[in-house]
């Protein structure tokens, strides 16, 4: 007995349910599932993929799954691919170029459609030779070819305004808590930080910048550092908002009052951030568009289909953590 | 000519590098990455894999990639599963029971060698059928099959222990944000809050407990509301901290201090719990050993080895934000 007899439903909604390509009643999708359980019938979608040199998955090389600014933008893939037929098989590359490599290999046995890399530190040349043999998004990243999409954001604009913006309240003295330094992402936003105080006339002073590590754990860490070197700053431009939470916390520590004391402003906007008290000032990542476009592209270029990359903006997102300077 | 030939390294090497079953040195793994792409040389691991039965991978069913407190468990199945030449197939049920049970007929098409539920609202005993299919490991559920392992913390103990603590520092008016009332994590929490009231020969005031839905937006509402109603109250018990984020933001436009004039407790210890101003009460929920205690039942179960259940503890984590009643 088939499926969709047992079930009561047409062969193509049971096709169609198993694919994932539509959305159905509850109640047939209940019967369906009924059935395949009753009969003990599992359809070899692989097998029958594999035949037609396709396996239905996209690979996705993200650097941590607990970190909260990947897992928003997994959500955008997750949903872009949602309804294609397709599913994504996740795996972690931990920010280890060696690892992140071992990965594509990994998922090119395991015949994947197409991989999107989420940033990481794989250089760009080997992403580009990767892409001769299976199609490549890659995020965070520059490179492009003809099975290779690339969506950045404008890091250096984003340290720009972010700093521009403390310069309007009437800012001088601002700190920097950097990023990790081997990530382009981090080098950038300095860029633009140098870029806005220079823009101003404020000479870029060395004592007023220190290596964080994107953690709440380096803020902290940082900020104490910052305060006890004794070089007065007013405000702070912290290279995400994990480490604004962090350093948040060192000034809370010692009874310094953000904003009425320091001015504090982070880049990312993750969910927390309009939770925190105050809520945080900071640069929007459009990083669950970011999800999107990625799915976006990998389905265009699977599917040999045209696509145009609009690049995702950054937004200053002002909320409590900044005041104009008394 | 072969791979491991063309890296200078064994097939053995080459064959361990790519089904993920040992670590080996950088220069090794660079070597045969490069010797892939160079012979364009793709081994079909999956065919081989079904051929014998098995797909080398393992269906992980979460509730929402980009919740918090699901990305930490998955954290612990990844690196559970680790070095054991299986992969993590990632999918979504969105809390919805029919998405659930169509996710495990998708993963089952797939011909996944298990398939890993974390939490979810689908029913104990469709979980134990589809189990007769297919190794199942279900966290948050309590049932149990031959080839069907639960995983659940005690939910009404945290709740207890939870709203004991602030009765031990002198609270009696104690508020309660419930969490989602179709979960037994959320009833369970609840039930426990009873329980230490009752205990304390407190009794139990409709009006002081409000119905949250888990996330931040509706701790800050439910906050509100139970500020409004005007019956007074000195210590809160959030059903979990993304919902006692949102009671903090509240209570803090009201310029109400916490610990000072109201003490607040969450539940889960989400990892930037430890860094809000002040630092979080909560009771910590073991999600990352969730994860590793998940992958480790599903390997023993896909192996048919023995493997005994240690139940993760809870832990009441004091922090900041709870202190004696003046």
């Amino acid at each position: 007995m088939e499926v969709a007899e047992a079930a009561g439903v047409s062969a193509s909604t049971v096709s169609r349910i198993l694919n994932g390509t539509a959305r159905v009643s509850a109640d047939k999708r209940k019967a369906v599932e009924k059935a395949i359980v009753d009969l003990n019938f599992t359809p070899n979608v692989l097998a029958q993929s594999l035949k037609r040199g396709q396996s239905k998955t996209i690979g996705v090389i993200t650097q941590a799954v607990d970190s909260p600014f990947f897992t928003e933008t997994l959500k955008g893939i997750e949903d872009g691919i949602s309804g294609s037929g397709f599913a994504a098989l996740i795996v972690s590359g931990h920010w280890n170029p060696d690892e992140e490599a071992e990965r594509v290999g990994l998922l090119m046995a395991r015949k994947v459609d197409g991989i999107i890399i989420v940033s990481g530190n794989i250089p760009d040349d080997q992403i580009v030779r990767f892409s001769e043999h299976v199609p490549m998004v890659a995020t965070g990243h520059g490179c492009e070819s003809d099975r290779l999409r690339a969506i950045r954001v404008d890091n250096v604009w984003g340290g720009y305004r972010a700093t521009k913006h403390l310069i309007e309240l009437g800012h001088r003295q601002i700190a920097h808590i950097a990023g990790i330094p081997t990530l382009t992402d981090a080098t950038d936003r300095l860029a633009g930080y140098k870029q806005a105080l220079e823009e101003a006339g404020i000479p870029y002073n060395d004592a007023l910048v220190v290596q964080g590590d994107f953690r709440e754990s380096g803020g902290l860490l940082c900020a104490n550092q910052l305060l006890d070197r004794g070089v007065p700053f007013t405000a702070l431009f912290a290279a995400n908002d994990q480490t604004a939470y962090g350093a948040r916390l060192a000034f809370f520590r010692r009874g310094i009052r953000v904003p009425d004391d320091i001015s504090l402003i982070g880049f990312d906007d993750l969910p927390g951030s309009p939770y925190t008290t105050p809520p945080l000032t900071t640069i929007r990542q459009p990083v669950y568009e970011i999800g999107r476009m990625a799915a976006a592209a990998m389905l265009a270029l699977i599917g040999n289909k045209p696509f145009k990359i609009e690049p995702p903006q950054l937004e200053l997102t002002i909320r409590e953590t900044t005041r104009r300077l008394r």
